[in-house]
């Protein structure tokens, strides 16, 4: 039996971490709170259709199914974006608003890795009834700015455009499986898998030269020109159009240091619909922030509202600070309140006393002795006892 | 097909919910702080086992249950103080130490009324390692505390202590289901049903008539004289006589207008070996505060850890905040900043000085006229355009 055991991939949340958790959601909170974002939270449990029944959904095995009483099938919510646009589309009056959110999304397909989790904590926002250029550069700009509130330096956030690999593809004439396989090639940046899938489809020419070319379509600005050699699809070259004007914005507002491109993010969620992103650090070799634009998703939901976000991953983000040397440890109670016997209420007194001043007070409930051993291994900066003579430092 | 719908007994937090939720919550996380508490936070997924196979275990019923892909079963967390029990037991070297958590707790035997929530978002504290009659009346007061913390007024602290039902019942030879269904009768104040019960139970006299007065058991320190006049077993006798000495503090304490005691209150958890307390407030004439004392809970996962804690359901506490005219309406953005095109590099500029500053500020990214009227809307303070001429306040 697994009385003290959790399930694979999820994990308790000790003291030590959870400060410094709960340090980079403030502030986090206070960065999106300060950019005019509203929060919302949606409810853990929703019903399968919402997400396995839209246009956009979420693979069916990536999800923790139950039955209700009603036989009806829910889920734990695997995906914030989709539960924001749902509460966007059919709960808000006003549709051109910040949403943010700090809230936990569940994937049963992840495995037991320390960063591969089942259970996800996610702080993030959607910007939504916004697009263009600007709308693009600013949530682009929003995710460094934030990626820096977070306290990590040695980043890059990594753009590309959907409409570039969907404008290679579009003459092809791929099945949307075959699409969908080379898809997850091209982002594993498996170039040997690519070819052969291309091959065996019958695609050839330019536009499998081009697509065997996306992995390494990433770097600086000069990738634009790189990528208009390889196509003359209208769509593509569309891509590159916006992704030159998104850029240009960037580099006005200081940002585009932290900027690279990368033509071969082609991201598995069917809802983004322009640019995506991806927030790495050296730290971790991994993404911890991941983003784009949706401007089809609440459709879904019976209302058109374009817009764009990102969420970002706060274990992972905290598990980068933790390999900068970057967790705090928590500050130890200013003082630990001992009483003895008969001497309760002075010792409640006091313990009341110090806390309207803002200052923590551990108010020991145990013996006098067991107590003074008990602040020392607290660390208290003062031990006060309360005693018949009154309360007084020890 | 339920695209739009949320499954029962569960609800999205829109903005202005969430800011009052946000405001409470950091209400009670300064109070468990500055009380010298550490948090910790337990994953919502759990095995099935922990919480069903122990001796303190929660109804099958009660619980969301998924399989996992190896075929074992998960539940959604049903209770907090046995996830803290577990990790205190399993994870924390020092067991003398108190937690708190803000989080949710899944109920699927609810129901679908206002006050009857299936995902009930708890935040509460857990005073692990202490005993006796200080430790029971300091976590009533810091009850009181909350209560008063969260804005409340009008309410009360109900106490009990389990002792004295099982005091009463330890002679009459009940089996443990109908002992089970005399509680839920008793903790109904359904004094015909327990009636019924004794006497096809066959049992009489005084322990019955005993049992019968409980649900009248109720009101200031003269309750204890009533009761004591009851009964001569030894261990209702003992609970009478704790009560009394937790009551003499509660009173040096000063918070005794807040308490009364109720030797009704039998609480459904298993797990409560001591006092037991319930905060009530006028306006909702629900629960909204529930605790108690459960020395041997930790024993079924390993380590023996005396302990005492109670949750409080913000939402509800919202509800009684709302009813008492107690809401606020969350502050509009100072700023919305507009940019002419061309000059979107200004006003994002303008934007990071603002929020540097600690102000809110809205960078809109659509165009100047739309943008004019989203400013009204929002209700922001200034309204700032980026044009040729630089930035103005228009």
């Amino acid at each position: 039996m697994n009385f003290h055991k959790l399930p694979a991939g999820v994990q308790d949340v000790l003291p030590g971490e959870y400060y410094n958790l709960s340090l980079l959601e403030e502030r986090l909170k206070e960065k999106f709170r300060l950019a005019g974002c509203r929060f919302v939270q949606s409810s853990a449990l929703e019903y399968y259709d919402t997400f396995a029944e839209i246009r956009n959904r979420i693979p069916q095995g990536n999800m923790f199914k139950m039955t209700d009483g009603d036989g009806a099938l829910l889920v734990l919510r695997p995906d914030m974006t989709l539960a924001v646009s749902r509460i966007a589309a059919t709960k808000l009056r006003d549709t051109r608003v910040r949403l943010a959110y700090v809230g936990e999304v569940w994937n049963s397909a992840e495995g037991t890795g320390n960063l591969s989790q089942r259970e996800v904590l996610q702080a993030g926002v959607e910007f939504l009834g916004e697009e263009g250029a600007f709308s693009d550069a600013r949530i682009i700009a929003f995710a460094v700015e934030c990626m820096r509130a977070a306290g990590l330096d040695d980043f890059t956030v990594d753009v590309g455009h959907v409409g570039f690999f969907k404008g290679l593809l579009s003459g092809a004439g791929l099945g949307e499986a075959d699409a969908e396989r080379l898809r997850a090639c091209i982002d594993a940046k498996d170039t040997i898998g690519a070819a052969m899938l291309l091959k065996n489809s019958g695609v050839g020419g330019r536009a499998a030269e081009a697509v065997q070319a996306l992995p390494s379509l990433f770097g600086g600005e000069e990738v634009f020109a790189r990528a208009e050699r390889l196509t003359d699809d209208v769509t593509a070259l569309g891509a590159l159009e916006h992704l030159k004007k998104v850029h240009a914005l960037l580099k006005q507002f200081g940002c585009d240091k932290y900027v690279s491109f990368d033509l071969g993010t082609v991201k598995s969620l069917s809802y983004y619909s322009g640019i995506v992103f991806t927030g790495l650090t050296k730290a971790l070799g991994a993404p911890v922030l991941s983003g784009g634009r949706y401007d089809m998703l609440a459709d879904d939901f019976g209302k058109h509202i374009p817009a764009v976000g990102f969420a970002m991953g706060l274990k992972r983000i905290l598990m980068a600070l933790e390999r900068g040397g970057k967790m705090q440890a928590p500050p130890p109670p200013y003082a630990v309140v001992l009483a003895k016997e008969g001497c309760e209420a002075a010792a409640y007194a006091e313990y009341r006393k110090l806390t309207a001043e803002g200052k923590t007070a551990d108010l020991y409930t145990g013996g006098y002795e067991e107590g003074l051993e008990y602040a020392r291994a607290r660390g208290a900066r003062v031990v006060l006892a309360a005693t018949e003579k009154g309360v007084e430092k020890i």
